[in-house]
């Protein structure tokens, strides 16, 4: 059984071997560069922390671990490109400090090493982990290509919202669960529990990171606060707003939203105050704390072993109670 | 044993089915225009016709003879961004005909079908096809990689350029051998060799490729004659005219290379005057029936089923005279 903080330390150990060829220079160095900048590595803790839930570690796991790892961080360079984000993890992004065209194919060659990684799984597991692997990057695929109409929509429901998180971001953390439920050794039908831990997870954690992005401390966030409000996202707190402000309110936000060149302070200031009026913010924790607990409830029906548990569950805890 | 008309037949007939998922459109929609537009889907006939190299067909490698075709579409749609390419087969590129962010996205998408194809090979061979798909995908990109680098580079030597294409083209048609001979029975030792014949016929095919565009028939090329020269290409004619040209030809080689808006026919004329007082085709010509050569030396070294035989070396006869 290894600890939060030791696992931690194998997945960036491993991470800075994995690129180790030179040539080309142009298409192999923006890999190293975009994993070194580093992030919680959350995906690869999850699937390591959930193997652990049967009691044991095995070194084996670390590689088909790193795949969603690195394929995270794949879809992180082409979206970049894709939103004309020009800083990642407030370095420049890839298709910044290079241009376009290396970000497009060093992506496509980090996707082939994710797949590389997966395929170091045990060979018996080989081919479900592929036809998972395979349908879960068609989904976060999916997902982007929605957010990406939304932005071109004036109205998007609840419903499709909270369809598009789930494939974005929130299959990628039910596949991480049951790709360790698979390598610790559990049955499908725990795995598929683990799964939904996982997608419960991960609706909850968009859903905490729409509300952070308005009322998280922006040393914490590490970003702007308000910068949804500021480019009209179309999140869980605007639609639900848009959903219940009523004649002079609702003026007040569509004049916002349409204001083409608002003083960005102002404009959130505003907003906010809107957001504060109508309770969106009780509508989304509500929301996101039935996903935690659905998580928590569906993980208390597997039998897992209770050190493996309570250093999940410590982990888990600590992501939901985040600020930043 | 399949004809090369009925192989040709099926493998269409499976592509129409491939992308049936309708939503969101703009991710599925591009991934079936582009497969649409047909192609003489040269590498899966070569798995098939590979494997028909043992003597039977068994319709259960199709699919993983599709994830080549698949995957060379999505590098298609990718390069097509990166080389700012308005057509593909006389049609609006995807990039073009929607947007890049779509091309970037549906891309991705598409390489996911690949890798969803090769893993519905037999269960027993799926970690080698695995290991060597994305060893190949890999040399794919280093390959466009060298291509982008080389447009920045004054010289570029014969060995590298050879490389390059090598990479670039000619891995992927040695893969398609290789995994045909995979699926269709042959031992290690002669999937190796089934490689090399590929890799030799895919050098020789893009040196044939240098030729036809500037001694090529407009009409059957299907392209403008001389866009490499238009566009100083470092292709196996220009290396070599580079390395040859000595004095005054030189000089006017220089001259029409670092003139900045030629006459487009004008410069077609005169440099390929200068290759033909060279004699750089006649080089190339010698290159590329070595490679030719070596390839069918490699296939005489394979114990094959002879009728399959004959209809492989047919289908490999007739690409090696195409004149477009």
């Amino acid at each position: 059984m290894k600890s939060i903080f030791t696992l931690r330390k194998s997945i960036d150990a491993r991470l800075v071997q994995l690129n180790l060829k030179a040539q080309p220079k142009n298409l192999y160095e923006p890999i190293s560069y975009l994993l070194a900048l580093g992030g919680k590595r959350f995906r690869p803790l999850l699937v390591l922390l959930t193997a652990q839930l049967k009691g044991t570690y095995n070194s084996q796991i670390l590689d088909p671990a790193l795949a969603i790892e690195v394929f995270h961080n794949f879809t992180l360079m082409h979206d970049d490109i894709m939103d004309a984000a020009p800083l990642r993890r407030g370095k420049p992004a890839v298709h910044e400090k290079w241009n376009q065209n290396t970000a497009i194919l060093s992506g496509d060659a980090m996707f082939v090493k994710a797949y590389q990684l997966i395929t170091k799984i045990n060979p018996s597991h080989l081919v479900l982990a592929m036809d998972r692997f395979n349908e879960t990057a068609l989904q976060v695929c999916e997902g982007q290509q929605l957010d990406m109409d939304f932005e071109q929509l004036k109205e998007v429901s609840k419903e499709d919202y909270l369809e598009m998180i789930r494939l974005k971001t929130a299959v990628l953390l039910g596949f991480s669960m049951e790709l360790g439920g698979l390598m610790g050794g559990f049955n499908r039908k725990d795995q598929h529990r683990l799964y939904g831990v996982g997608e419960n997870l991960g609706l909850g954690f968009q859903l905490m990171d729409d509300l952070l992005d308005v009322y998280g401390d922006q040393q914490k966030v590490g970003k702007q606060v308000g910068g949804d409000i500021v480019s009209n996202k179309k999140t869980f707190l605007m639609i639900n707003a848009l959903d219940l402000a009523r004649t002079e309110v609702r003026s007040q936000l569509d004049s916002w939203i349409s204001m083409g060149h608002a003083d960005p302070e102002e404009k959130v200031v505003a907003v906010k105050k809107i957001y504060d009026h109508l309770g969106v913010s009780e509508l989304l924790k509500i929301k996101m704390d039935a996903y935690f607990e659905e998580a928590f409830r569906l993980l208390n029906t597997i039998d897992c072993n209770k050190e493996g548990l309570e250093i999940f569950t410590h982990f888990a805890r600590g992501l939901i109670k985040r600020e930043g």
